[in-house]
């Protein structure tokens, strides 16, 4: 048997070239995207769920990938939003990867999305080394999971490019050390962008969908030369 | 290149010769083995900790193999309850496999330990495919992580032998819906032994503690023909 490392790489190669023909599309299209990695049971589809209610408020279109390993669960969530949603069941698989995504996007005219969020498999480990075409990368981290994760999960937090920290609103229950974690991050990745958010309560909302609007103002503004 | 398929089929079916050759060590040696997944964060360690403090107290003699991607915080923590502790740090890998574990134990004399723990790498769906030569598989599920875990991750709760409720102290904080987690289990598994536990407060251990004792007895008693 081939050595597994090389495998691997094989996998990884395919994904990222699909990942260009992925970001090619999305650029083409205006649409600024996201790809949202979390442990199971972080609360990401309840943030994802506020953020595409308060973007569809604010005059905004958007449109939601969902990977879960088995259910429709999440994207029945989602859909309450008004946002249009596609389920992908991946049946086994513990990551979503970019053939995946164009199957889905394939179908759909891109340019009638300003954002196009895709909540990844509940999973901090795997799908992290799968680039999906996306111009952000999302972490979620619940205050319930402990302020380690960082430390435990480099890889995942070093490739975040926006970390959402949830449930603030339980911070006191668990008595939630904010500056470990803070430290903790620092540790692994330099200034990341950081949210302290509770879907529940609507704390930091406003100011995470004023981050994404600005993010695509700036992705589809022609740059003056 | 091989159909990723066959090559998974080669590297399960590699791993589960290894688990039977674990298991042989293990039973020889009067050995009882738990193997426990669960979502990062969900409070596996802090319970583990518990456990094997408890079981010293009365006692019992134990080890506990600990994977971690990165750092050895949580062989750390789990040597403070006086247990032999080895820490695998995986570098990559989402799971454990049967080969790093028989890396450990071939350097121990399993005759000195009534209870061997393996707490698994962080991740609800990669670990539970990969049999470890245990005679329990545990998964380990937080009252935060939300009701509809195992209807998401069906592969990972039919494969388990017990499920640990943890933080059961946070029932109230978050809402939960006990009914609601006891009819998703049993919609995917049938009559799984099932413990509540809060390793900060103390609840439910005691049961804990002497189910895995009684377990250990019916395994080394011999059968009376």
């Amino acid at each position: 048997m081939r050595p597994l490392v090389e495998i691997k790489r094989n996998i990884l190669e395919k994904n990222d070239l699909e990942a260009d023909r992925l970001r090619d599309r999305f650029n083409a299209a205006g649409c600024y995207v996201t790809n949202w990695i979390s442990s199971p049971g972080s609360g990401k589809t309840a943030l994802l769920e506020e953020t595409l209610r308060e973007l569809i408020k604010r005059g905004e279109s958007a449109a939601a990938i969902v990977g879960d390993m088995a259910t429709a669960l999440d994207a029945d969530r989602l859909s309450r939003s008004g946002a249009m949603v596609k389920q992908i069941e991946t049946i086994g698989c513990c990551h979503l990867e970019s053939d995946m995504i164009i199957n889905v996007v394939e179908s759909w005219d891109l340019s009638q999305y300003n954002f196009v969020f895709i909540e990844n498999v509940g999973n901090l480990v795997c799908p992290s080394s799968y680039d999906l075409g996306e111009d952000e990368r999302v972490v979620c981290l619940s205050v319930t999971e402990g302020e380690d994760k960082p430390l435990k999960y480099p890889s995942t937090f070093m490739a975040a490019d926006t970390i959402l920290v949830t449930k603030i609103d339980l911070a006191a229950a668990v008595e939630f050390d904010r500056d470990a974690l803070l430290s903790n991050i620092r540790s692994v990745t330099q200034q990341p962008t950081l949210f302290e958010t509770s879907a529940k309560r609507g704390i930091g909302i406003e100011a995470w969908i004023d981050h994404l609007i600005q993010r695509r103002i700036e992705k589809v503004t022609p740059v003056q030369v």
